[in-house]
């Protein structure tokens, strides 16, 4: 009955998740089972919906979800169920359910491509696998293998790839939610003993390319998103519904996103719930060196993006004869200054919903930093960096980040 | 249909929120409708559960709730539904539901008190109605007029108070939590246009007595509950998930709660999820004064909790010849210091779930303040303090701030 859902990519999957707990420390006479995707079992949808075209899909207030999604509940007594993929549908929650008080939830998002070449890919899910773990762990839910997660991601693409992803659709995506709720039904503040992972997979507009690129404003001095001791490297909804205000404020005034600034410095972290990049070249006196420059992961404050990540690999390989890769704190009052003195060449954000999305412009406290777009597009490095990204997420070019799905037979 | 569920206290409710929206700006002729207690309609229970002894009902890992809760939901542009109070059961939410991704949730907590007059009280319910459109408003969720929330409070107990918390119950409570959720089932980091709020009525058990004391280990140095700009104020889910991993660890060396230090300066905040407060004698050189102290609300780092402010009140009130009540930002290391110079009287920690309950240790990087109990109890002010409310929640003492609530006929 299982699919072939395998893992074909030439990398293998991490086997190690630094100091993070793999398991939930029982030992192997206990009656607790850990995750395992090998015993995913299957019930098939009989009502079929019918797939919209990408448009209609992403315009409504609704995400429109594909035909199943996977379930396993987890208990701290007996540990992790069999794994279920099911017919997509609402979830059943009392409303004392640790989740809906305390916030104890995580998730993660990746996309699935139809390739040019018609193959299904997964884009390095090995670390969107290891970092749902880690922010698990960071909210007090259980821990689990990442290669059964990945497994199961896999899995759910392997059956609703081939209707709700179809050959025909190159160049098109799906967006897959990995998430995890705390569902124990008791009140108090503490750690849950019964947890829900569930998968789904639906459409999400796209939104790497908004008409003049995105327009950042600086978030309000009264405002902070994460702080050095929180919580802002885990992908935990706490970083998000306090996150909403000061976005909702921004967009009134016609900006996109907020650029969110850290400390009295003004440190420059994240851009919306995306990473932050800028591209300038040093002042002439320290060498006039083009630098591609973004905040560092030490200090905990921002996540550790999967495209972050990327862009940071891809330009020190392809891209170090021309720039310097920097992960560093900078402030608002760098950039400014580079963008003042005519050294400020490009900007993005990063992340898997925006993917790679130009910067054009970013607004502090009355002052404007404009950003040149080119042909309505980024610069020629943002540019680059995207296509590189985009050929091997789509199959142009073959690359161990690219993990095909073996689609099951329809 | 609708039972006298009516506000008897002296005491008018507040008719003002500090610069807080009531409303969500809609004009007269728009079809949004506002909350509105008086429209409640009532679907009674069919199948009446026994309603178990106190402590039968909180040995669990179950809360048990009474027969019925209060629900209404909200859409942005309808506005609230008619709320309803109907038998309580589980809630089904879209697997994209917006509060299981980024934690678009509030809640409050207060009790319900049989008194040893008979009546059924509710503490301060307006205290606790304000604070709920403040946690709202904060994490995007929608505005109300905090009176009608109230009134809907005071209409389930109504229903349920007279079976669940019968008069021959005398000094008991059950434990009410009115919670507002963004239901939104649409995946994107944006403010929900759709919400559910409800109230359901339970058993907590007593928390205020522990033997020998609430012990308390400070927070380590690499986690930080609240910060300057953030949301430490409000009742919302993102402050509990994430300090649930230092409460664990806490509890393994047999503490019961953390004491939340803020900054390098080490700023005692909240003690667990409950307001922190200390009583000590200034030293001779400052006067030898003795001081109730805890943290202000000014830098909006600590919850405004409603315990925390009568508190203050009453000591304010009935205490002013025999010590100063001081709100302030004060350090660990002051602590420490009053407690080797036998300056350290009393302390206890005020919340709604833990009451006033008497502090017996501190453990701090290696150091262990004592603080004396006396009998197992708190020192004479603490339970001073503690009778004071006490005799307030139960009708001891006739008082505005117990609210009556006129119960329906059986």
């Amino acid at each position: 009955m299982a699919p072939a859902a395998v893992v074909t990519s030439s990398e293998p999957v991490s086997t190690t998740v630094d100091k993070l707990p793999l398991s939930n420390g029982h030992d192997a006479k206990s009656q607790y089972q850990e995750l395992d995707a090998s015993k995913l079992t299957y019930t098939f949808t009989t009502n079929p919906r019918p797939v919209p075209d990408e448009e209609s899909a992403c315009a409504g207030t609704e995400t429109i979800c594909t035909d199943h999604m996977i379930t396993a509940s987890w208990d701290i007594v007996t540990g992790w169920s069999t794994p279920e993929l099911r017919p997509y549908g609402p979830l059943s929650l009392m409303p004392t359910a640790s989740v809906l008080h305390y916030a104890t939830e995580c998730f993660e998002g990746l996309k699935a491509y139809r390739g040019y070449d018609g193959k299904l890919r997964l884009f390095r899910p090995d670390c969107n696998a290891r970092r749902m773990l880690l922010s698990s762990t960071r909210i007090s839910l259980p821990a689990f293998d990442p290669r059964e997660l990945e497994r199961l991601i896999l899995a759910l693409m392997a059956v609703d790839g081939p209707r709700w992803l179809p050959r025909d659709r190159k160049g098109s995506f799906l967006y897959l939610r990995p998430t995890l709720i705390g569902t124990q039904p008791q009140l108090g503040v503490q750690a849950p003993r019964q947890a829900l992972l569930f998968i789904t997979a639906s459409f999400m507009p796209r939104m790497d390319a908004p008409p003049g690129g995105m327009r950042l404003h600086t978030s309000p001095e009264d405002m902070v998103r994460a702080w050095v001791g929180g919580f802002g490297y885990a992908k935990v909804g706490a970083n998000y519904g306090p996150s909403l205000l000061a976005t909702q404020e921004a967009r009134k005034r016609g900006f996109g996103q907020v650029l969110w600034l850290y400390g009295p410095e003004g440190y420059c972290t994240e851009a919306g719930a995306s990473n932050f990049f800028v591209i300038w070249r040093t002042p002439a006196s320290e060498g006039g060196r083009l630098q591609l420059v973004t905040a560092p992961l030490d200090d905990k404050l921002i996540l550790d993006g999967v495209t972050r990540r990327s862009v940071l690999q891809l330009a020190r390989e392809r891209l170090a004869e021309e720039l310097d890769v920097v992960e560093r704190r900078y402030t608002i009052g760098e950039v400014l200054k580079a963008s003042r003195e005519g050294r400020l060449i490009e900007s993005f954000a990063a992340g898997t919903a925006y993917f790679v999305c130009p910067v054009s412009a970013i607004h502090h406290r009355g002052e404007d930093i404009e950003i040149p777009m080119i042909k309505g597009e980024g610069g020629q490095y943002t540019s680059k960096l995207k296509n590189w990204m985009r050929d091997i997420m789509y199959g142009n070019e073959q690359h161990e980040w690219g993990v095909v799905v073996e689609e099951r037979e329809q």
